[in-house]
C-alpha cells in the first residue's frame, strides 16, 4: 500500500489492511479489551477477570492484535516475578473513546432492542 | 432480564443480552452493512456488492440479526418479481453513526497503525 492508496483506506475493500484493523477493535473479545482498557493500566489476570468469559489464550491473542496495531502498549518490567502490564497508547486512547460510545449506546437502547426482539419472534411465530 | 436489570445493562457480564447485539452491529459483517445502509435504501443484490467479499448467506444472516434487534427494517413490496428493501430503522440510523465514526477514525489513522505494526514486526523479527 502506497501513501496515495493509505489516503483512500476503504474497510468496504476487503483489501484494505483498515479493514482488519478494525475487526481488532470491535472484534467479540478487542472491543471488552478494548473498553475495560480506558479504566486504566492492568495486569493480563485482571483483565481476564473483568472481561467475563474470555479464556486466556482468546485474551492473549486480543492483546497481541491490538500491541501489533499500535493500540495498546505491554509492559513487562524486570522483576521476579515477572509482572506484565497492558494500557492504551494514545492512538489506542481515542479508538477507545470510539468504541466507548458506541458500546454505551447499545447498553442505553437495550430496552428498545430486547423489545425490537420480542416483535420480531411473536411475528414469525 | 427484568425492568432493573435492563438499567444495568453491562456488556462485560457475559450472560447481559447487550453484549450479542453489540456483536450484531459490530461483527465482521455487521459493522459494513451498517455503515452501508447509512447512505440508503438498498435491494439484497446491491447491498452484496457494496460489502465486497460477503457471501449470499452471510449476508442474509447479518440482516436477519439486525432486523431482529431493530436496527434495520426489512421491506418486502408485494410485486413481481419481488422486491425486498433494507433500510435502517430510527435506531438503526442512530447505532450507525456510532459505527460510522469509529470506522472513519480507523481509516483515517491507518497510516498509524501500519508504521505500528512495521515496527512490532521488526522487533520480534
Amino acid at each position: 500500500m502506497d501513501a496515495h492508496q493509505q489516503l483512500l483506506a476503504d474497510v468496504f475493500d476487503r483489501a484494505c489492511p483498515s479493514r482488519d484493523a478494525l475487526e481488532h477493535v470491535t472484534g467479540r473479545w478487542g472491543i471488552l479489551a478494548m473498553v475495560a482498557l480506558t479504566e486504566g493500566t492492568f495486569r493480563f489476570n485482571a483483565l481476564r477477570r473483568k472481561v467475563d468469559g474470555i479464556s486466556e489464550k482468546m485474551l492473549s491473542q486480543t492483546l497481541q492484535a491490538l500491541e501489533r496495531d499500535g493500540f495498546v502498549r505491554r509492559e513487562a518490567q524486570p522483576v521476579i516475578p515477572p509482572k506484565v502490564e497492558y494500557s492504551l497508547t494514545p492512538l489506542g486512547a481515542e479508538t477507545a473513546e470510539k468504541v466507548f460510545a458506541l458500546v454505551q449506546f447499545v447498553e442505553d437502547r437495550l430496552p428498545e432492542v430486547l423489545d425490537a426482539r420480542k416483535a420480531y419472534d411473536a411475528a414469525k411465530g
